[in-house]
Parts: C-alpha cells; structure tokens; sequence
C-alpha cells in the first residue's frame, strides 16, 4: 500500500512535526490539533496517526490508522471499525517502563518504606527486615509484550511469575499461565495481582466482585486499563481486606473525578496515568518503521486484530 | 586445620542452634547469647562464629574466627589482630538485598511517589513523566561481590554503572572503573553515588567535605559502612544541594542516637541497618561450607585479608 497524505494529532502533533523534519520524510504532512482536525483533514489523509480518534473522527478516506500508545481499545471499543482500514499500534518501551513502575511501588512495599518513614518521624531505630522479591509469589494478566517483559524483570530477581491469559498458552518468562477461567487456582495464594489487559469486551469488568472474593489480602496493581476494573468491587475488596493495597494508575474515567472516593481510601495510591507514556522519539521511530513496512508490503509486527480489539 | 570446639554467639546462636542440630553436625558447640561469653568460652573453643568480638572478647585457643557478616570492621578496625588466626565472613545474598534495597528508593524517587501522593491528597490528576532508570549516571563506590551484583541489576535496567575502587581495575559489570584518586572525573556527573564500601583506614571519613564538594545535586546512598561518612560535611552537602537526597542504612554511631539531626533532614532517609541482613539459614550455610573447606584444607573464597581490612 501506497501512503501519501498522513493526517498527525494528538498530544506530540508538533514535537513530532519537528522530529519528522529533522528526518526530511518525502510525504505531504499535516500536522494538527486534536480539536481542531476538520472533515477535510479525514477526506485529504490516507493516514491518521494519533492516540485516539479526533473529536469528529470519520474514515473518510483513510487506508491506515497509527495508534500512538500501545492501547487501542479508544479506537476500537464500543466503536464501529471500517472493514479494510489497516490498524497498527505502537510498539515501544513500554514493558521496560511499566516494569520500573510496578517495581517500585512492590519494592517500596516489601522494603517498608512507609513505616520506617515513621519511625525516622519519631527518632526510633527499629529494625524490620524487609521482605526479598523472591519471596512474592506474582500474578499478572495478560501475557502479551508487557506482560512477558514485567515478568523477565521479575524473574531477574528470583521470582517465579504466573501468566493468566485468554488462552492460558504457555509464554517465555512466566513458570506458568492459566486460562483466565482457571485463575481461581492461583488467585487465593497470590500476594500481589498485576493487570495488564487491553479492554475489549472481554475483559470490561473483568476484575468483579467474584474476581476479588478470591484474594486473600493480595496486593493488586493495575497498569492495564481502568474499565478492566469494576470500581465498586475493588472498594468493597479494600474494605474486606481481600485486597490490601491498590496501584491503580488507570481508571474507567479518566482523569479520575475530584469525587471519586479511591482518592482518599488509605490502602489506595493513585498515579495518572503514566506507567508507560510514548515519547516523541519512539513514536517517530515507530511510526517510520511501520510506514516503512506498510509500503514495501512487509509483514508487521505491530498490526491489530481489529477482532480481537489488541 | 581441623576444628573440633565452636563458639557460636551474637544474634542468631538460637536459630542456629536448631538448624545445627537437625543437620547433625558432628562438632562441641556452645551456643551463648553475646553478654554471656566468658572467658573459659574463648579458651575451649577452636573456632569463634559471631557478628562481633563479644564484650569480653579474647583470642585465647581460637584458631579460627567465622563473621556473620559481610562486614568485618567490628573485628579489625582499630583493634589488634593475632596474626595466624583466620577470618572468614558469610557470603550470602547480600548483593541482592542491597540491590533491591538501592532500587526502592532510586525508583520511588524515579517514579516521583511523594510528588503524587501530594497531588493524590489534593485529589488532583498532574501527569509527571517518570525518569527511567537507565538515564541516570549512577557511581559505585566498591566493585566487590556487591559493588558488582548492583552493578548487573541496574545494567539490567539500561543503566551503565561506573566503579571506584583503590586499585580501579576494571570488573564485571561495570562499564568503567576508576582508582579513588580519579572520582573527581565522574563525581560531578553523577545523579547517584552509592556507597558500598568496608570500613578501613583507608575508608573512614573517605565521603569528606572535598568528596561532597564535586557533587551537583546528586543523590547519595549509603549501604557500606556509617563511618565511612563524615557525617558534618554530609549535612552541609544537604544544605549547600551538593547532595539533594541522601538514603542511609548506616552510621557511624549505632543506633543512631535521638538526638541526631540527620532524623529531620527532610532530605535524609534514615533505615536502621537492614538492607542486607544475615538469615539463620545463610548463615548456617555458609558456615558450614566454610568449615568443611577449612578442614579438606581447600581454598576459601570468604578468607578476608587481615591486612586490608575485607
């Protein structure tokens, strides 16, 4: 597929314009605000590259749509798609990101950085001996490139990770992985609960009060995305103790409303939404790459199974 | 050398006592707390297995002293040795639990936790980028067994660790070593320093007010030795922003006393000595090895230069 006209919004529009001059790319751009792209913008492009659809997003005569986050359920999710438009996504640090994300919020736990933070308040030597990696035994949804990246960093430090996914195909660097309707053998003894799913219509509210009647004062940290998670359920959870403690860096409303009562739940810590965040530069050499791929007729790596909704 | 009398005293005698009897070692040990060693102690025993030289201590018949430690400072430093007693020291996975203890604070300070829990009490949504581990400059002070198993998790991160060392021959997983009279070429670059290093005549008082000086708003960890530290020039390290936030495990007086001002700094986190413990399962271990290695008349890995002072 040829690709002349390619349409450039969202949030790194015009650190990407510069970036993209810099290169000296041979295409005609247009690089535009995400409210103000306009109905001639989708007629003129062949391609839309953005984080999710402009305001008055239409097909027009789009071929091929470039998501800028890894995450494409915007796109997708309770939205028709236009049979024979090309979905791609893209593929970056991700993993790595969301893994030092995670990691510091398992290590400030296991290492009680709360409570010697009191204890330095009240002069008081009192030593605790931290809890070593290893010695947690991890869960993480999904198995896919973050999944299987947070679980290789995992294993470095001696823990042994368990996969659930749709499947429950075997990946590389988890010990084992369930099928999401067998998690119920794992979920009991697990100390700490990773969600790293997609939203698709299998996964909305995939973590319910069923899901959580199942742990036992578990850590859960989602990474994922925030409708995965039925808020209600999760709250219940914190004050049954069957969760003690939520990450939760993704909500079903985001930015997450003044009056959402998670703000102020002690047990709960809240991020906004930057566990993994695109960078300019990655979004370029991605981008570059698939356009690349799209137009010498390559197989990529990084195309969606509109279907499946990742 | 065959050794047929063990003192073992300090800490942990009870637990190893009960692992030492289920392994049915065929030794005369005595198990004594450290205030309870007395003098007909040190005249029985071949071998002495503590943290310390208890209160009273004397070599008396020892022939052989086992540390519980990685650190033998309690032993050496300003204190007569007896020459042709041999000290060992427990080699355990202290690399790794310092290392998970420098990533807590290195990613919880990366990951901005405090300037989101701020903006978490607010109720306020402000999306910081985190800093990934790997753009950091990040300077070991100590390439030995921990100096190098810190250097190979943060390079599993992306980050490319410098040493320093006396001698400044090169080790594994590093990507530069430096002698100690050469830091000032990499100090001023540094975003952190971590102190790993033995307290020795050559170490006490080495991270001075010259040291500090060559600091730009770095960030400074100490899991070696307290009173490798001037603890003076530290403070005004802190208040000149030479050092923007120190992490300290130990100090030169333990348990630091109450009246210390270091408790307040608000750029001072204060741990007491926990970030690499001894368990009774290691230590028994390790101890036992050694023994049966003493007595085949086989080299030990764990034989601390007397001389050097590690």
């Amino acid at each position: 597929m040829k690709i002349h006209n390619i349409l450039v919004t969202g949030r790194l529009y015009s650190e990407m314009a510069k970036l993209l001059q810099e290169k000296g790319v041979n295409k005609n751009f247009r690089f535009v605000a995400e409210n103000e792209v306009c109905r001639d913008d989708f007629f003129w492009a062949d391609a839309y590259v953005g984080f999710r659809p402009a305001p008055r997003f239409e097909f027009g005569n789009i071929r091929w749509v470039h998501s800028l986050g890894a995450g494409v359920d915007s796109f997708l999710w309770n939205r028709e798609w236009k049979e024979d438009v090309l979905l791609t996504k893209t593929v970056g640090s991700f993993g790595k990101q969301i893994s030092e994300y995670c990691l510091s919020y398992m290590l400030r736990d296991l290492q009680c950085h709360d409570v010697y933070g009191w204890y330095q308040s009240q002069r008081q030597w009192k030593p605790i001996p931290p809890q070593p990696l290893q010695s947690q035994c991890v869960v993480i949804y999904g198995t896919g490139h973050i999944g299987q990246q947070l679980a290789s960093y995992l294993g470095m430090f001696g823990v042994q990770p368990i996969g659930i996914s749709r499947s429950g195909q075997m990946k590389p660097h988890f010990v084992k992985v369930f099928p999401t309707d067998q998690a119920s053998e794992v979920l009991p003894k697990a100390d700490w609960v990773i969600a790293a799913l997609p939203l698709t219509n299998e996964t909305y509210h995939l973590f319910d009060e069923q899901f959580f009647a199942l742990l036992n004062n578990a850590s859960f940290i989602n990474v994922g995305r925030g409708a995965t998670v039925d808020e209600m359920a999760l709250w219940d959870a914190l004050e049954n103790r069957n969760v003690r403690l939520a990450v939760l860096d993704v909500f079903e409303n985001e930015p997450l409303p003044p009056e959402s009562p998670l703000w102020q739940h002690p047990n709960v810590i809240i991020t906004p939404h930057i566990s993994a965040l695109t960078s300019a530069e990655e979004a370029v050499d991605c981008f570059l790459q698939t356009l690349q791929r799209i137009e010498a007729n390559e197989p990529l790596c990084n195309k969606v199974d509109v279907q499946k909704g990742y």
